[in-house]
């Protein structure tokens, strides 16, 4: 029993740190936060997480990375790439107006850290790696050659247009991305 | 004299400041790495940003915004928009490569502020805007109804490409969104 209580309490912990990284960043996400956010005991810190803050915010990014990459799968797997895509933006839409434009990609913020942390920056280029892989593979029997490209531009003009749309407080960057994927993708996959 | 000094020394802190946030972010620019970086006296800081640290990261985003902004205007005046987007991503390569992936936008990391700064946040959304519509008035001509979707697409794709280069170490995302751009401008502007 022991056992899952904390084994859901650490994992409770790493959902808490990935969603207030989406909002403030990886800087301002601290252990006072994840705790109040989790509920989990102050204890409970360095026996889950024994390399500290830096532990908890790179599982964090693997967890985000790892979650997107099971839905974005699951799009792939049941829509044709257009429909997954608007499926994809359609999530976004939703973050953005439910968080008043507050949240972000925690991916994005783990990626910033550069070589201050190391680590979580690695751990949020393999995450693009693999929503690039799986964009990728669903685009390549339609567009061979170009694929990658694609899937290249799709992640990162969705992710670019979440920032911009969170400084404009507007969800129109997200939706003019849209537009344009939407047609870079059936011109592509015509 | 001592009026020249003194706006040198303003305006190298505002520098400063935005070549610390492309590298850093906003929480973790200093007053005292500003200092160290711009060679102003301590006692400069108040004098010239009686607001803070905030006033001070807010000018450093409206500064790079315009910076950018000239820069844009410039290439559009004197080149075709496939050949000023591939002058901005050789920019941007240059960037990424000299800094060993260590800098970014300093707008996006303004972007990030959100309800933490408002000011740094609407001056980041200002600055998106103002690169859009320069975009999107060389765009017009050629593709009346999409210059301001495939303008926002550039601005979107490329800082977004800059994340996931400095997350991989490496410009080949860059590559292949400049790829896919170059494919989308020319079709449209056909």
């Amino acid at each position: 029993m022991s056992v899952i209580v904390n084994t859901d309490s650490r994992q409770n912990m790493i959902q808490s740190t990935a969603l207030l990284m989406r909002e403030r960043g990886v800087d301002a996400t601290s252990f006072s936060e994840v705790l109040a956010h989790s509920g989990a005991p102050r204890g409970s810190i360095y026996h889950h997480f024994p390399g500290g803050k830096a532990q908890l915010i790179e599982e964090a990014t693997r967890f985000a990375g790892e979650f997107t990459a099971a839905g974005l799968a699951a799009a792939m797997r049941d829509s044709e790439p257009v429909a997954a895509v608007r499926g994809f933006v359609s999530l976004w839409r939703k973050i953005l107006t439910r968080s008043d434009f507050g949240a972000g990609c925690p991916v994005v913020a783990a990626a910033l850290e550069g070589d201050r942390a190391p680590a979580v920056r690695d751990a949020a280029a393999k995450a693009f790696s693999q929503w690039e892989e799986l964009l990728a593979d669903a685009v390549e029997p339609h567009a061979p050659g170009r694929a990658h490209s694609i899937a290249t531009l799709i992640i990162a003009s969705i992710e670019g247009a979440v920032v911009l749309a969170r400084a404009q407080r507007s969800v129109a960057p997200l939706e003019r991305v849209a537009e344009e994927l939407d047609r870079v993708i059936t011109a592509a996959l015509g």
